[in-house]
C-alpha cells in the first residue's frame, strides 16, 4: 500500500483538536480495515479516519475538511456491495466513520419510533424495538454489522420489503450535518408533515453524497403472535406470480415473505451444505418461500396458510407444498433461502446482479433473458432468486460446466450488457437494492435518461457545491 | 376584476399555436373559474388559461413561458386549501390546466399498479381500480373534484393514511415536464429501485414549484371484504390514544380509520343536522370512529371488532360503545364525522389549523393548548377532531357564545400563533395534509429551521432557475 496524501496543512491536527487524538487514524496500517471493500474487490487510500463522538463533532470535522476543500467518505458498518463506503485510490480523502454515534436516544412507544443515531448496528436496533414490545422489521444478511445510518444513506431492502416497505419507508425524521457542516434537525416524529420540499427522502438513498446522516426517528409495528412458513413447489415462475397474487388477495398485509427460488438454486445448496433439509423427495422446477405472519393467534396463521395454499394446490398453481410446523422447521426452510450466497460463494466466483422488474414482468424476463443469455454463452448456469414479491431479483451467472469461474468472469461486461439490457427493455432498475456507489456509475449513465441525470447533477451541485461529499459515488 | 397584464408579444400565439384557439382562455370572464381560491377567499389574475392535451403539449407549453420568462401556475382540480393552485394578484403569470389528460393510460393487475395522467379526478381513478377488482386506498372530501395530479403535489392524506400512507406511499412512478420543458419519464412501476437521487419524492409535494407532474404510477391494493364501523365512547384524549394502541397491537395492518372527535364536535353535527343519528343515548367527553378491515370475511372483521373493543372495555379505556351492524349504519357513523366540517362551516366562520404531532403528545397538546386559548381567548371554542391514528388533527376555533364571527376572526394571527407555537413546542407540523401554498408561507419561515430553508431554496434554484414554476408558493 502507498502512503496516503499529505494532508493539508493543520487539517489533522485540527481533526485531532475536535475529536481527540485517540479517534483519528493517521497510521496506515490501522487505517487498512476502513479501506476494504467488505466483498474483498479493492482497497482505497484516505488521509486519515476520524471518528467523531457526536453529531457536534460531526458537523466540526465536516465544516474543517469543507475549509480545506478535502472530500469526506461517510462509513457506516461497511457491508456495502458496489464501493459506495470506502475512498478510492486517490488518497485525498478523509473517512468519517460514524461508528461512536451508536445511541438509542429515546423509544417513544405510544407513537411507535424510536430516535437512533447512525452508528448503530441493525441488530442492536432491532433488539432495542423488541425490549420495547415491538418490531423494527428492516432485515438483511448484514444485520449483525451494517449500520442504520448506511441502511438509510442507501436505502436498504431486505427480506420484509412485501410487508414493511423499503428502508425510506421505515424513517419518518432525520438528522443530518450538511455539506457545509450545518446541523439539520429533521428529527420529526410525524406521518403527516407537509411543509415543504421532501428533503428526508433525498437524503435517503443518496449513498453520503448530499451531506451525512447522524440520526434519525424510525417507524416501530406491533409485534405479531405467529408467523408460519411454507415452501411452495411450482412449474415456473408464471405459476410463482400467480400464487404470489392469490397469496395477497387473501392475506395482505399478513403476507410478510414472499422469496422465489430455481431448482437450480436448491441443487447448489444440497451440494454444498448437505446437512440442511430437502423438504420434496423429488425435484420441481421453481419454490417460492412464503411467510405469513397475524397479531391474532398461531392458529389463525396456520389457518391463513392452509386455506390459501390449498386452493393454490386445488387451482393447479401449486405442485406440492410442505408447511413448517415448527420454528425449526421454518428456521430450516429459511435457511435454504439464506444458503444459496453461501453455495454460490462455495462453488466459486460468479456475474451478479440486484436487479428489480415490475412484478408482472419476471416471469417474461426470466424466459427472454435466460434465452439470450444460453445464446451467448451456451451452457452458462443461472442463479436466479430473490424477493419476487417486491419484483427484485438476485439474477447471477456462472460459467458452464467445465469453464473456470475466473476465466468466465473475463464475459463479465458483456453479461452485464445483455442482463442489463434486458431489464432495461421491462422499465426494471439496475440496482434494486444494493444502489449505485462507485460500481455502477458507468452503468447508472447508460440507462438513465439525460434529464434524470442533469437534475440528480444539479442537486447535488446545489447542496454540496465544493463537491466534497463522498465524490466519485453515484454520479 | 382589472385586466390582466398583456403578455409578451407573441406568447399568447405562440400557446395558441400549442394547444389549439379552442383551448387558451384569454377572455378575463371566462378565466374567472381558473382563478378563484375554492374557499372563495381570494382571487388572482393571469394573463391566460392555457389547457394543453397531453404531455408532450405540456412540455412546449412550458418551453415557451420559460423563454418568455413567463411565470406558470399549475393547476389540477383547484380543491386546494392554502391558494397553492391559483395565480396571485399580479397578472403575469399562465394558468396551465391539466384537467385534458385525463386518461387511465394503463392497469396491470398483476404488478398491482395503473398509470394515470394528472388530470384525471380522484373518483376515477377510485372507480378504475374498483373495475380492475382492486382497491385504490387514497379518499378525502374533494374526491370528486380534485385530480391526482394535485394529489401528488400536495401529498394529499385523506381518511386512510393509516392503512395505506400519504399520497407519496401510493406513488411509484413520476412523469414531470421540467421547468425547461423537457419531459422526464419516471413511470416505474418498481417497489425496489436505488439508482440514484430520490427525484420522484422531490416532485411530490412540492406544490408545482419545481416541475409539472403529467402522470404517475399508482399502487394499487386487495379489496377488503368486509369493513365494520364502531364508535367508540372515551373520557378523554388519553384514552383514545390508548385505544388507538390496543387496537393496533390486536388488529395491525386491519385497522384502517381512527378518527377522534370531541363531544363538542357531535353537539355542533346535532345542531345543524338534526336528522343524523345519535348513536349514544347521553353524552361522553370524546369519540373514536373505528373502522376495521378484513381481507378473510365479515365474520373475521366482525370477531376483530367484538375482541377489541371488548377488550377495551373490560380495561376500562372504552367508556361505551356502538357497533354498525349494516353498511347504512356505518355510513351513519362515517356522516357525522364528515359533517363536522359543514356544521362548522354553517354555524359561522372559524379559524382553522391542518396540524400534526407525535400521536404520544397529542392528550397532552390538546390539554396544553385548549388552555392557553382560555386564557387569551376567555370562552373560545375548539372544535378539535381529525385522523387521530396519524397524529393529524383539525383544531379550529370558533368564537365564544355572543361574539360575532367575523369580529372574531380579527384575532386569527394571535389564535394561530398560540396554536402553532403549541405545535412547535411538541415537534409537531403547522401544515400535516393541506400543504404550504401562498397561505403559510409566513409560518413556514417562522417555524422551519434556517438550515432547511436554505437546502429548500438551493433546490428550487437548482431545478427551476429562472423561477417560473409556481411562483410564490412554498418559498
Amino acid at each position: 500500500m502507498t502512503d496516503p496524501l499529505p494532508a493539508p496543512a493543520g487539517l489533522l491536527d485540527a481533526l485531532a483538536a475536535i475529536v481527540g487524538e485517540a479517534h483519528l487514524v493517521r497510521d496506515p496500517g490501522a487505517m487498512a480495515p476502513f479501506l476494504a471493500d467488505w466483498r474483498g474487490r479493492f482497497t482505497g487510500r484516505a488521509r486519515a479516519v476520524v471518528l467523531p463522538f457526536d453529531t457536534a463533532e460531526v458537523a466540526q470535522v465536516v465544516a474543517v475538511c469543507a475549509r480545506a476543500r478535502v472530500p469526506i467518505v461517510p462509513q457506516g458498518g461497511r457491508t456495502g456491495l458496489v464501493l459506495g463506503s470506502v475512498p478510492d485510490a486517490g488518497g485525498a480523502a478523509i473517512v468519517l466513520s460514524l461508528r461512536r454515534l451508536n445511541r438509542i436516544r429515546a423509544v417513544d412507544a405510544a407513537n411507535r419510533t424510536m430516535t437512533v443515531e447512525a452508528g448503530c448496528i441493525l441488530a442492536d436496533v432491532q433488539q432495542a424495538a423488541f425490549e420495547a414490545g415491538m418490531l423494527f422489521p428492516l432485515s438483511l444478511a448484514a444485520e449483525g454489522s451494517c449500520t442504520i445510518g448506511g441502511n438509510l444513506s442507501t436505502n436498504a431492502g431486505g427480506t420484509a420489503v412485501l410487508r414493511y416497505g423499503n428502508t425510506r419507508e421505515l424513517c419518518l425524521g432525520l438528522e443530518v450535518v450538511t455539506a457545509d457542516g450545518r446541523v439539520w434537525d429533521g428529527l420529526r416524529g410525524l406521518r403527516k408533515d407537509n411543509t415543504g420540499y421532501a428533503l428526508r427522502e433525498l437524503f435517503i438513498g443518496a449513498e453520503g453524497t448530499l451531506g451525512v446522516i447522524t440520526a434519525a426517528v424510525l417507524k416501530l409495528f406491533p409485534q405479531p403472535k405467529a408467523a408460519l412458513t411454507a415452501l411452495v413447489a411450482l412449474a415456473s415462475p408464471r405459476e410463482a406470480l400467480a400464487l404470489l397474487n392469490l397469496m395477497q388477495e387473501r392475506c395482505g398485509a399478513a403476507l410478510t415473505g414472499y422469496e422465489l427460488m430455481s431448482d437450480f438454486c436448491l441443487r447448489l445448496v444440497a451440494t454444498h451444505f448437505p446437512k440442511l433439509p430437502r423438504p420434496f423427495a423429488t425435484h420441481y422446477p421453481q419454490y417460492a418461500l412464503v411467510e405469513l405472519s397475524s397479531l391474532e393467534s398461531e392458529d389463525h396463521a396456520a389457518e391463513m396458510v392452509e386455506t390459501s395454499v390449498g386452493a393454490a394446490l386445488d387451482a393447479g398453481i401449486a405442485l406440492d407444498a410442505v408447511l413448517a410446523t415448527s420454528t425449526s422447521q421454518a428456521l430450516g426452510l429459511w435457511q435454504l433461502r439464506e444458503h444459496i450466497p453461501l453455495a454460490q460463494a462455495t462453488a466459486g466466483k460468479n456475474i451478479k446482479h440486484d436487479i428489480s422488474l415490475p412484478v408482472s414482468s419476471i416471469p417474461a424476463f426470466i424466459e427472454r433473458t435466460d434465452a439470450a443469455l444460453q445464446a451467448a454463452f451456451p451452457g452458462c448456469q443461472v442463479v436466479c432468486f430473490g424477493h419476487l414479491g417486491d419484483g427484485n431479483l438476485h439474477y447471477n451467472v456462472a460459467p458452464p460446466d467445465g469453464i473456470g469461474h475466473d476465466s468466465f468472469l473475463s464475459h463479465q461486461e458483456g453479461v452485464n450488457r445483455i442482463v442489463h439490457d434486458s431489464v432495461a427493455s421491462f422499465h426494471g432498475s439496475i440496482s434494486a437494492e444494493h444502489g449505485i456507489g462507485a460500481l455502477k456509475r458507468e452503468d447508472l449513465v447508460r440507462y438513465k435518461p439525460p434529464v434524470e441525470l442533469d437534475m440528480m447533477r444539479a442537486i447535488k451541485a446545489a447542496l454540496d457545491p465544493l463537491g466534497i461529499m463522498n465524490p466519485g459515488k453515484i454520479l
